[in-house]
């Protein structure tokens, strides 16, 4: 925020002067500041708001955006004018930013693009509908249109959507000292680096130097003796994910954009890569628990309804094939009602079984842990522990089913029907996933469904089955 | 890898002088390699082995040992003597660093421990039992010695456990040029840094120059000048989790790590928080998944089956809860046996639905996205979603009762149970997590069974209450 120091304290509800904190000791926000933030806002009180966001990162802008009523969010932009730093739309979700961004003046948006570093502008530029986006465009400089465009051109979720145009590039015979004095002399330098980049006449990438090697180093010493000349690079049409599973690997903060033809486009920072590397995590999360990974917490009723309702349909369609196993044992049920009682316990631990062994597949496959290499390793230890679950329950589940309903011979059917659902659901629960990597689709997505349908339908199938045979029903 | 450009080419399986790739295309661990390399350690032939690791990260190195079998890994270590990075036993699963550090010696744990950066030692170091931990420790030179000595006593998963204590700290009155050329001159600078700090003569933290900063800044320009004397800093006992949410709200790559007196004691790097942050996805994906926090694909089948256990038996003791619901109704099951073959279908719709919105709650819970000031927001879409939800399939499963069985008020008395259950699997799948994590125990871990009680107990008891009440069984 910029200087509002001469500016009259807000009008408190308490009543006193010490300004609001946001977040409370605990981190979450505080209820007081949103009210004091909300009465601003109606009463287009510009210097009460000023005061309250006096020290705010663009984050906690993002937050206190997200904490708003809808109605108020553009508004507060609109009050804030040029004290409102853009990037904070960045920190919000999607459908937030794009809500405010429909609200708001094409030349307020384009006036608040033009101060952002690249990866930030394309951001809001990707929120924006093609008309807009065409107009905030036609606002800015020649020189960041064409360097937006450009990223704007390269897939969705690829390094070029996200990298940072802005970066330092030396011809590689300029000495430390000359290096130096550029950095001393340019106004416009990028405002984070942590490695310059060194290309020949025609832009490609010949080498990097880290900033600490440059300061480390004598002034006539030149770039090129300094420069790592096989520097960590990306093509610019990689996916954002791979780029994060390399910065993780190893250990970097930012890296080289590259095109097809090894000129250097830009750089890749590592706090993108943070963001990159949670939203992976997030979609898994979710897609395991059968939610969209689009999904958001500032999504309305219908969108969050419409997007959970394809999953439960999935699972209602696979619950009709397992009603129809247990429908061809229905006269069974009817001689002996207490394997109708018992028969969800057999589904429900096949289920639970069969969802631990999937998660542990789904994640390691994400993070490339779980390859050809070990994959038969992992297929027998999943199996054996199914195997040794099933045994262990056997015994515990068997001995209650027997108690309970008097009947040692139902413990027994008990007993087998679980070792054959634990089993199945070890096997049901490495393989889905495995094949539907295999064929390209993401398991964390639809695992699920089928592994359910394994463990429901061989429960239901095994137990009833089994039953059927020993009881001669 | 140090110089082997002057070894004789390993004798590979092929006959080929091509170097071996570690992966292949697919980022997969190439198998010819692991067998070129298993060889070469029966052979104990180090040169071979030096020729296939030559342009080894430690990264890579960690997941050849982890691909290895498990008497080849202290092998290798030994066979590669002073050309292997001990960095690699930090990128390797707890377990398996565990069983190399206790394979091998201690002096040549020591040797290995001593060129490490301070935050990979005191990994290292956690690993080893008491006793092996005090003998290295004692082996390694005095300063060192302290230092580690120092962040093992901080507790575990804090900043000062993952801190690095290797940075560089300048009084306030010296000059850029001052300290460019103490940067020059000093041959033991800290790997790599992103930014200075000053201090006063106590050892107090003063603010941060970040590398760019001071490298565009002319001469003669005092530190104090230049400074931020707000510095991004954390406590060294605070929780890693804590640091890793900071780092990812204010795009950090480095923060000064204080002591409880605001003495400078270390920093905390960008490349550990990548790292906790996917410790804390992982954990948070395989505890919704039922599967503990600590399990890792390098376990054998008894930790894991002992591991899967508890969750499995929580899920046994909800099921027969579950099964004592049906058991109140089984006169009514023996009159109608339809209900029986349908009522796994309204039990399974309201785990499923249960799972979803719990996992989103999980989630934001873990984001600090969902706190006091939405709650109530969030409870009311779920709850709305889950009655949307429960009439539609309602309808749809309604209908397809109705008509299975041929018996249009078995299809009502189906939509009735199943927008109860839907309905109350939203309420269970939000408040559980919201009031578990009120009382201070991780959502992540304890949701589930909960959930899955709460779903089945109120399905059973719906469905086959109102089938009771409706047709007067």
């Amino acid at each position: 925020m910029q200087d509002v120091e001469n500016l009259t304290p807000p009008r408190l509800p308490d009543g006193e002067g010490e300004p609001l904190a946001f977040r409370d000791d605990e981190g979450e926000i505080n209820s007081a500041f949103l009210r004091a933030a909300a009465d601003a806002i109606d009463a287009s009180d510009t210097a009460s708001l000023l005061r309250l966001v006096e020290d705010f990162h663009e984050s906690e802008m993002g937050d206190l955006l997200e904490a708003l009523d809808t109605d108020h969010r553009p508004r507060l932009i609109e009050l804030l004018g040029s004290n409102f730093d853009f990037a904070a739309l960045t920190e919000v979700d999607d459908s937030v930013r794009e809500e405010i961004l429909e609200e708001l003046e094409t030349a307020t948006v384009a006036e608040g693009v033009r101060d952002l570093e690249s990866d930030d502008a394309v951001t809001i530029l990707e929120s924006l509908d093609d008309e807009d986006k065409a107009e905030v465009l036609d606002r800015l400089p020649a020189i960041e249109r064409v360097a937006l465009q450009r990223s704007l051109d390269y897939p969705e979720d690829s390094a070029g959507r996200r990298m940072q145009t802005e970066f330092i590039a030396v011809p590689p015979f300029w000495t430390v000292g000359q290096t130096i004095d550029f950095m001393r002399e340019t106004p416009d330098l990028p405002e984070t680096f942590y490695e310059i980049f060194v290309i020949d006449p025609a832009g490609h990438l010949l080498g990097a130097v880290a900033l600490d090697r440059l300061l480390r180093s004598k002034r006539p010493i030149t770039i090129e003796q300094l420069m790592d000349d096989e520097p960590d690079r990306v093509e610019a049409t990689e996916n954002q994910e791979e780029v994060a599973r390399m910065f993780e690997r190893y250990n970097l903060v930012s890296a080289a954009v590259v095109d097809d033809a090894g000129r250097l486009v830009g750089v890749m920072m590592v706090d993108d890569i943070v963001d990159v590397l949670e939203e992976e995590a997030d979609a898994d999360i979710k897609q395991l628990g059968g939610v969209h990974s689009d999904e958001e917490l500032s999504d309305t009723v219908i969108t969050t309804q419409r997007s959970r309702f394809p999953w439960l349909f999935a699972n209602m369609c696979t619950a009709i094939i397992a009603a129809n196993v247990i429908g061809a044992f229905s006269e069974s049920l009817e001689h002996m009602v207490a394997l109708a009682v018992l028969m969800p316990v057999v589904a429900s631990m096949g289920g639970n079984a069969g969802t631990q062994t999937m998660t542990v597949a789904v994640r390691a496959l994400a993070t490339r842990e779980l390859g050809r290499s070990n994959a038969w390793r992992i297929i027998r230890r999943e199996a054996l522990v199914g195997l040794l679950n099933g045994l262990v329950f056997a015994v515990i589940m068997g001995t209650i089913a027997g108690v309970w309903f008097q009947a040692f011979e139902l413990g027994v059917v008990m007993g087998l029907a679980l070792i054959t659902v634990l089993l199945f659901a070890a096997l049901g629960g490495i393989f889905v996933p495995l094949t539907l990597n295999r064929l390209g689709v993401d398991p964390a997505v639809s695992s699920g469904p089928f592994v359910t349908s394994i463990t429901d339908i061989v429960g239901f199938f095994a137990f009833l089955g089994i039953a059927t045979a020993w009881f001669g029903l």
